[in-house]
């Protein structure tokens, strides 16, 4: 029973009416009070379930999480705030009846998604409410249906199921993502639930979900738009044995960015309109949050996406991007290479092939970018897509 | 005589081999030495033309001014700072065996515009700097065709040409500029030369054209990527006799920032795949600064941009990017109008037509955007292009 979902928790997906026809309403519960820490955007205008789940995280006491896509409920005011906790108070209820406890509203977290300035069809989400807490088991399949009812714009469900063994017994940790547009982290992004097995103190659960994002969901970009509805949050059982989890704390905490790693990178990859993943690496800024920032830079500049989407190897535009991005950078000693091929060195172009390049950014679905720029031992990684005429317009009509 | 060129300059623009076909080569001089003076781009990368012209300017010593198109000159080290020079001597060489008095390299700026990374083609340059320096005229056709001459992608020429009069006498005022793609000016924008006839002292020519920069090219974006080439560069007679500028200078500084202004909104009106310029007024920010950080972030959202051209009302891009900022708001206060139509007031979405603001967005050219976003009394303004597939469809094979 290795490819199950991790132990404790249920699942639903189902469509309650946001959408017109696709899954649009999810919800997980734990059996028992569970463990439950968040990193959130960092966007001062945020959807009414920021601040809910904000005041409440990191907590010991979650039964349950109820996420919507199709509706952001931001920007919706002291109505959007009402609905946002109607939600988690019909859950609660509807969890309450089914297991004869008591469950809070409060011990629910909800998220959503989707368009910015609208409000919920509360009765829709009040029926799917009801039975997504009927029909909700503990199955792969059942979490599966929950990762495609948080989607939007993608593609297809974005998920990761993983489990390893400590001591003879056995743990898993199971993510579900959403994201391709709107997607310039800062401090987390777009919407992420992990549950695992593994019993974790809320302490040690909290360092550890800020250490993978840190990693992963917060080295990605789509356009750069930071969202109001960024969410990642980690459920897992409470723990206040130290010792258990102690000895196993690395192995979980390397797991756990691997996990968020590969969830981030669909994000991008998925990215809307994109046909290339960019892999930009930065080496030899003055420090790491130096190299970030100018990888950053160069993620978010249109003249470099579109250039790698047009397999166009114009690589002043990455150079020049680097200059702006207002950190130190010693341009006699730089260095480019697009794909492993060198095309720029100590501030000076190196003769090549156009054609090879440009071929090599067409038949690979990842570019890569690594820039050394000459100042110190600072390096940083980012993750972006590449911007496309389908990106416009998939853009240029959302709401209408 | 009123619609001619500022006495004392000569222009000449023409092709001399450096694109396929069209103009590339522009060359103004000065019958005397005049003052110059120069507002360059922050880029840490920069063409080996700023690097020549930050040395010179500011100076009441210059004959003349070079400028190319279709080559950048940046990126191209040491070769390129002894192609720059070249540039400058060849045209001193010509104009001192033209008009028999010396002339050195130091007396002439040099101005380059294109693709990044490549070297000039040298002897067609000399070439051309020949023919132009024979072929130079004052005539107002010789200034529209040097401003012909400095385009990249630019639809058509920039040029305004203004004159006025003070105490009985008439002065000119003639600027031309160039820029449609790589536009995030940061203390200056692409390539502008402004001739005027009115005698200034170096110290107050170049009060005067930071002051009109600040108010023009500085608040102006395509994308956002700030070029390695940008330079605003004005010529004028020197003055030492402080009575007559002094009265006059009001007068001046008004009509060089309306021009500084007009020839700015040519560029995003310009911009590369553009169906809108998008203009956007923020109020209500704690400080000036403040909201031209909050202005900048909403003119750069790739979903702003890519909303107005497709006459979409999503609003809650808007809000949403004058959230991630970085500089205080008040969400509760914050009021939106787009093209005067209220649609997001004290934090609450206003009940709307979409139908209508969309029409207003699609028949009207210009999207005006007012931002008040409630916590001082901090305003300022910005002008952008809207995104388009046509932008990425030209920047994705630029250079192939």
């Amino acid at each position: 029973m290795l490819e199950s979902s991790p132990h404790g928790f249920q699942y639903a997906g189902l469509h309650c009416g946001i959408k017109p026809q696709l899954p649009d309403l999810a919800v997980i519960t734990s059996a028992a009070p569970c463990v439950a820490v968040g990193v959130y955007t960092q966007n001062l205008v945020r959807a009414a379930c920021i601040d809910w789940n904000r005041s409440i995280t990191p907590t010991d006491n979650i039964r349950g999480i109820v996420i919507n896509s199709g509706n952001a409920n931001a920007c919706t005011g002291q109505q959007g705030e009402r609905d946002n906790r109607q939600m988690a108070s019909w859950v609660a209820r509807e969890l309450q009846a089914k297991t004869k406890a008591t469950v809070l509203p409060e011990q629910i977290l909800v998220l959503s998604t989707g368009v910015i300035g609208r409000h919920l069809p509360l009765e829709k989400v009040e029926s799917g409410i009801g039975r997504a807490i009927a029909e909700q088991t503990d199955s792969l399949d059942a979490f599966y249906r929950a990762a495609e009812a948080i989607r939007t714009t993608d593609h297809s469900r974005k998920t990761v199921v993983r489990h390893w063994q400590h001591q003879g017994k056995t743990y898993r940790l199971a993510g579900m993502a959403k994201g391709a547009g709107m997607i310039g982290p800062n401090m987390a992004t777009m919407l992420c639930v992990l549950t695992t097995d593994f019993p974790l103190t809320t302490e040690r659960a909290d360092q550890a979900i800020r250490l993978a994002a840190r990693q992963s969901f917060n080295c990605i970009s789509v356009e750069g738009h930071t969202s109001t509805n960024d969410s990642l949050i980690l459920l897992a059982p409470a723990s206040d044995a130290a010792g258990q989890s102690d000895s196993a704390l690395p192995q979980f905490q390397e797991l756990l960015n691997d996990v968020c790693l590969e969830l981030a990178l669909k994000i991008p990859t998925d990215g809307e309109g994109a046909t290339h993943l960019i892999h930009i690496r930065i080496r030899g800024a003055q420090t790491d949050t130096d190299a970030d920032r100018i990888a950053r830079t160069i993620a978010l500049s249109n003249l470099v996406k579109t250039a790698v989407s047009g397999g166009d190897p114009n690589w002043g535009r990455v150079v020049s991007a680097a200059g702006y991005a207002g950190v130190p950078i010693q341009v006699d000693q730089m260095k480019l290479e697009i794909n492993g091929i060198l095309l720029f060195e100590r501030g000076q172009p190196v003769p090549f092939e156009p054609a090879m390049v440009s071929r090599s950014i067409r038949q690979t679905p990842t570019t890569s970018i690594e820039l050394a720029v000459g100042v110190g031992a600072g390096a940083a990684q980012h993750w972006t897509s590449d911007l496309t005429a389908d990106y416009v317009k998939l853009n240029a009509d959302y709401t209408t």
